[in-house]
């Protein structure tokens, strides 16, 4: 047996979430039935980010074993042909067998995108979250650099998140405007679950004037998710990049 | 009655284009149907540019006359309850009854998109054409340069296209690169059947070195379609806008 590495890369709109469930598409089952048609054995791929239904990921990680003899690079062409095309596998590598993509350390970056106009974009309409009120960019962005840094995310994360530590290490979070397109982008060694979500719209939040910016570090001394503002729509966030270190 | 004119946004990947035929999903249809259940009379636009099938547009136009008393600027939100949410209105007005979106001067600006790697993007997969190979972005640009001016484009013209003159002035045409992302960016006073497309099709040539930019003066000269190269396929191209003069 080896162990291989895909980057998965997916349009999130059609699916719900990465995480296999009964009852419903996910990228995950996607996968598996792909590399199980492939490989003619039971193959299961263990994600590195379980996104959410409608997020999407430029790249994410999976790994898998098989005892199939194949290039390792071929993997990704070999599976591409199999699998939907909303989700692309960018490339296949060995890794070493204990190599575990959620417990291995790495750094990833999350984009939220807001589109800031009347109506929305028909090209970046599944990958946007329209917003038509005024939003004070230079507030958000320095709102945004109170995230910086090794922080308790309690009140950003979903109640249900079933965790040991609720301590994430953020290495740089900023706003900023091109046109009507307002990019959220965070890079950190961990996110709890709807972390960025609940960031994006505590920051649309200061966005309108409804919090100031001096106002975050209060939220996070909280610890309680309900200081925090609402959490923003799935469509608008995007799995930027996975790196391991 | 009074004429309205509509800034007509639309992702073109499940339609046949935008003028209305037989048997087929077309923008035209489209909007025809939800001007009409809007104003209960018989409505039927008049379109600016008439797409392809898989063509994107983020500003069409498009005009139709109606008898229905509402503010001009409310026919866009009243529009985009009614169509479908790949096709969405940004503007609506009124115009002088005798406005017609294709007799009057307009300036128009298309571009064409390459994406320039192994594997597609799954977020920019309906509006890129995937190429895997290497292209000489400085060529394509050079070559792009020689489109600039006043030409007679029978040579980038579909044999079909039934006009009274193929020349046509161009006022600006460039190709660029940002990351794996290569952008033709041409704006006109008009453009033949399939033009764009064709030009798109012989500066990848151009890009991997089949022909030289030298040769598209001589290309140009030879007013037969058969001289350039093939035509790209429809999903790179989008209507970037389109201003009247």
């Amino acid at each position: 047996m080896r162990r291989i590495k895909l980057i998965v890369s997916y349009d999130g709109t059609n699916y719900s979430g990465f995480q296999i469930q009964p009852n419903a598409v996910t990228i995950e089952e996607e996968l598996n039935k792909a590399l199980t048609d492939l490989c003619g054995e039971e193959v299961k791929v263990i994600g590195a980010s379980r996104t959410d239904a409608g997020v999407h990921a430029l790249m994410n990680v999976a790994v898998f074993d098989t005892n199939m003899r194949m290039a390792a690079d071929k993997f990704a062409y070999a599976l591409n042909q199999r699998l939907p095309s909303d989700i692309i596998i960018q490339d296949s590598c060995e890794v070493p067998e204990d190599f575990h993509p959620r417990y291995a350390s790495s750094i990833k970056t999350y984009e939220y995108r807001i589109l800031n106009r009347k109506f929305p974009d028909p090209i970046l309409k599944n990958f946007t979250y329209p917003y038509y009120y005024e939003l004070d960019v230079d507030a958000m962005n320095e709102a945004a650099k109170c995230f910086i840094g090794e922080h308790d995310f309690t009140s950003f994360s979903a109640v249900k998140a079933q965790v040991t530590t609720r301590v994430r290490m953020i290495y740089d979070c900023s706003v900023t405007r091109d046109g009507d397109l307002i990019t959220l982008r965070i890079t950190g060694n961990g996110f709890l679950y709807n972390m960025v979500r609940i960031i994006a719209g505590t920051l649309l939040k200061v966005g309108s004037h409804d919090i100031s910016p001096s106002d975050i570090p209060v939220i996070l001394d909280a610890r309680d998710r309900e200081a925090a503002g609402p959490t923003a729509p799935p469509q608008g966030l995007v799995l930027i990049s996975l790196e391991y270190i």
